[in-house]
């Protein structure tokens, strides 16, 4: 049971977006999908939802394809940048005219939410600021039926304090439905403690699949003088360095070798989700577009 | 030497957006402006950038009312959320006019700037993703020889990596220019430590307005069993409350009293800019719209 993603490979004006991407998501986790502007996240999720196609490969629910499936389609949602509402359309009536399509869209969940975030239904879509309209279009997202439930960039634009309620809420509405979430947000800091799995795309591809637990275990930073840092760290998969005056840092990825000795001078510290992302990442810089 | 802001009051739609503000901007220091959404942090920025006017008091630039007066706007930029260029204009073509514009505009630093972020600059300004237009409007704003700089969410869809870039360069822009600048952003816990003063605003009020260490000098979590919390925080200045478990903790903003006696039980901890503002801020959600 769950979502397969196989082979999936896009191009965009002769430049390849994504290349053989393949990832599985299990039913009833939430999942992070981190990547720097342009990596293709939003391709990817739009394409996991069918709403644009790829070039080649496929994308499973529940082992059949998502494509011209109707099942399958009512069971994912994409809470995408995109705004796709009518400027001049009340929230009121877009909530309303969400439960006509989807049937059974919690109307009073939606409500409930809205009171919470402070958003007036009864103001048009086209007047809200950037932080309400992605609040809005989080509610929907939060109170329709779909089981698999895509959130691309939830909380642009939102406030310290609606960040803490939706990741509240979020978390709420997990534990009730036991529903999937894929993720994808520059957050990550913020969300890393709720996330159970990652994946991290570059370029197009996969570079990381893991349990958030276990690829923070292998995730170090080793600082020191330089001589002694780089003496300790030779053979190991330095990701990044950085100094600070005199104080080298080299940023591992990967298990370190129980047998070394550290001297007395070298010491070694975790590192957190958004930096082991950055330096994971840092090499490449996409060209500006990605809308 | 520096900017005055006198009793400025807005009211639009027959709602109070701003109340009697009044603070002041040093010349040469980094400021921080925190509000929710709609709190007013957008109207204040372009009433004293002069692009909207208060319905009554005024701004001041070394003595100097901005009304109607050529030589303070040309010293003052803001960088808004609103996207002003045409859509189909390139990227170069609009450093080209803004040098035309401004004179000074340093073209070759914002070229600089441009490939260290990865802009390309013969893309079309409507094909940029709203990441790349923030950073197309960042360089703009480092770049302009305006000698106060308004920034309204700089960093709005920036990922991790851009993010990190953004706050090296800035401070490197401040250190060689001694600009001031003055900072909306909602991503507070990162930034805190390039901000040295603040002002917090809620509900179209100034209510912090103070230097970062002072502030965070008064800012405290009392952490216990509730009723040893409770006993040792009468009298204080409780902003906010949490449990973790039988765990109870109280915010504090204010003087601790030396003479009360902590409890063995009892744990008191700093608070960062974020919870304090989150805390100072959480029972006043607005209505939706603010665009």
């Amino acid at each position: 049971m769950g979502i397969e993603v196989r082979n999936i490979k896009k191009v965009f004006n002769k430049k390849t977006v994504l290349r053989d991407i393949n990832f599985e998501l299990e039913a009833g986790k939430i999942y992070g999908l981190l990547g720097r502007n342009g990596a293709g996240k939003s391709t990817l999720l739009s394409i996991i939802a069918n709403r644009i196609f790829s070039d080649s490969g496929e994308v499973l629910l529940d082992g059949e394809s998502v494509f011209e499936n109707d099942n399958a389609l009512g069971n994912m949602y994409l809470m995408s940048e995109r705004n796709l509402y009518p400027e001049g359309m009340k929230i009121e009536a877009i909530f309303k005219n969400t439960e006509l399509l989807y049937g059974a869209f919690d109307l009073g969940y939606a409500q409930e939410l809205a009171d919470k975030f402070g958003l007036d239904t009864s103001q048009k879509f086209g007047k809200l600021s950037t932080g309400y309209r992605s609040i809005f279009k989080l509610i929907i997202a939060l109170a329709v039926p779909a089981k698999y439930i895509f959130l691309d960039e939830p909380i642009l634009g939102l406030d310290a304090n609606h960040r803490e309620l939706f990741y509240r809420e979020l978390v709420d509405n997990y534990v009730k439905t036991q529903k999937t979430f894929l993720i994808s947000t520059h957050l990550i800091e913020e969300i890393t403690n709720i996330l159970e799995h990652v994946f991290i795309i570059d370029q197009g591809e996969i570079v990381v699949d893991g349990d958030v637990e276990a690829i923070l275990d292998k995730a170090y930073l080793i600082a020191g003088p330089k001589e002694d840092v780089d003496n300790y760290c030779q053979g190991l998969n330095i990701i990044g360095q950085e100094n600070l005056g005199s104080i080298h840092g080299n940023y591992i990825y990967g298990s370190l070798d129980d047998k070394r000795i550290l001297p007395d001078t070298v010491s070694i510290e975790r590192m957190d989700l958004q930096k082991l992302f950055v330096n994971l990442t840092n090499i490449s810089v996409k060209g500006g577009a990605s809308k």
